[in-house]
């Protein structure tokens, strides 16, 4: 079957963009959601900013299975042997975000994630993937 | 701030229901939708194949990333040791299905959830959380 | 307008993968996010509850549209003459469930759908589409 | 349990703004991108084309559940007995249009949505929760 | 490149069904969802109202933004010259009545849909696009 | 009414995280899936990238939407008064870059998003919005 061979190397060509900063930008807003969550004590406020927190954190759990599994390849996971524990730990913590409204909990997604951009940022392949190298 | 440890608490609880049928089900019309376009010489029915099957594939990607971190635990991957391993493999064969038109692609699919399933039917967390265990 | 006649072929080719297992996880979602929420009176968790259970209930009214439409024909509709009947009040059903936070709508949601898969179960057609028949 | 009662008396509550217009304009969609799928030869137009119908249609399917459920009641049910069987049968075209790129198709939607709308604003609960009455 | 050409032609084309209607309808929504929170003490009624509001807010934000952008033209934006700041107003508002439960928030929104549809039908493209004419 | 009072100022204090990077990510992918369109012959790999540049440029709207009206304020409106029409161009082109499967369509809605940015980072809630300054 001819396409499946050419679909497989469409599978390295569509490897196009990708970039931690999709997963970095809604964590800090999940983060940031707490603060205001603690910061408030109207409860339309604070129902509202769980919300908002929830659906960002389940933002930050989809960009992170992207970069896991369509970024990453069989070589990184074995040049980076904690990649796979690193990404269980992040998408874990982005739900336990979900769930807590202690902002020091998105403050350790974040952090998780820039564990994730900093190998990514090694990867020959985040010099053609990425949009947002570090400065 | 007390509402994170009991946030924290509540993160067992809810662990309420998880199942690998969920998975499994998209995963076989992934692979049957990959049959009919075989089968079609339609340009309309296979475009709508193609594009139903990329939902579909969408779809398993997600209840995996759901299984992985959400129903199985820390102690889990412990007990298991090649679990992280057989979940990018079969979040990453959910990518290659998505891309081709090979039913073989969604079989391989089909093939991986099973062995998840012969996994998370292991566990003792299963018991309660599952609703459709092997016959 | 050769393409129509084609399609309306296809109609039947794409009955391909149904059960009703994926309106059933979700009813039983839907009906554990209600005895959970009982037994917290943290009112973030709460929140979530309420809100995880609406998204479920919704979940569920999608799976059973398709399944009465999609899966049930003219001729079984004929057969078994209670099924809109039985769809009107599944679905309506889950509508209620949506809107208690008391377990009990969601277990007769969750009979609802049994009554459903008892009569899918029963066609034909369940043989090559379900996936997960009654052990 | 306090909460329930209340809960289902909301229910009438909430049967607040329904409108078969919102049927009908994506229904209107359908059978227009037939119409420019019918005229064109481009195959990137048509491709979109295709999937535009897709996703309308679905709509299309979700916007009439909602009138057949949640606006309509048992007694309308009662009073209007063709009432189930016809939205059967437009949930079903929706299906087929999706299927389908005959414009007629379309327009066959667009009568039983018609057909609805008719007997929608025969009730006298359509009086307050309709928004576009019939000039 | 021809295909491009093409494209563009098809956008004039595209410009099929479009109808301020859409948005009124889910602005009503909006409205009453705030006018039901205020006659409510039951907080899990009020946190789906809350809720609903936020979705229904969310669509008129969508459709607003459709109609700005894919149905108003440069001419339209040049022979109504108000136009932009009247969309970024509605959708502005669309966002204020996000996070407010005062309904006259949401009766705002809905006035100021009112202002657009008045410039919609004004316009001759409202002739083959609009469904709902003011009557 | 006391909670609007309280929401309105939660508005100002809801305008935690936005970054013109998110757009232009997802610019950055509609332009290089024409570019793969391109490049490609096969009818499957082509349907794919018209799909998934689709997706994109769709999110891109909204992603564009929301700067143009939750970060920006009346204030910004009034100091770079070519602010609507900037978005109201660069909304459109998403919907050129949509139909079109020319890469320099991706490019010019790259090069609008670019201006945008410009202003954005001009701006002195960019310092405690924006997560990606120019370095």
């Amino acid at each position: 079957m001819r396409q499946v061979t050419v679909a497989h190397a469409h599978c390295d060509l569509f490897c196009g963009v990708y970039d931690p900063a999709q997963a970095k930008i809604e964590a800090m807003s999940v983060m940031k959601a707490a603060e205001k969550y603690q910061a408030s004590d109207d409860p339309v406020f604070r129902g509202r900013a769980v919300h908002i927190k929830e659906e960002r954190a389940e933002l930050v759990k989809h960009h992170l299975m992207v970069l896991w599994v369509d970024f990453f390849t069989e070589e990184h996971r074995k040049e980076f042997d904690n990649l796979d524990d690193l990404f269980w730990r992040a998408i874990h913590q982005a739900g336990d975000a979900k769930k807590s409204v202690d902002p020091a909990d998105g403050q350790k997604l974040v952090d998780l994630i820039d564990e994730i951009a900093d190998i990514f940022w090694q990867t020959e392949k985040a010099k053609t993937s990425g949009v947002y190298p570090p400065s």
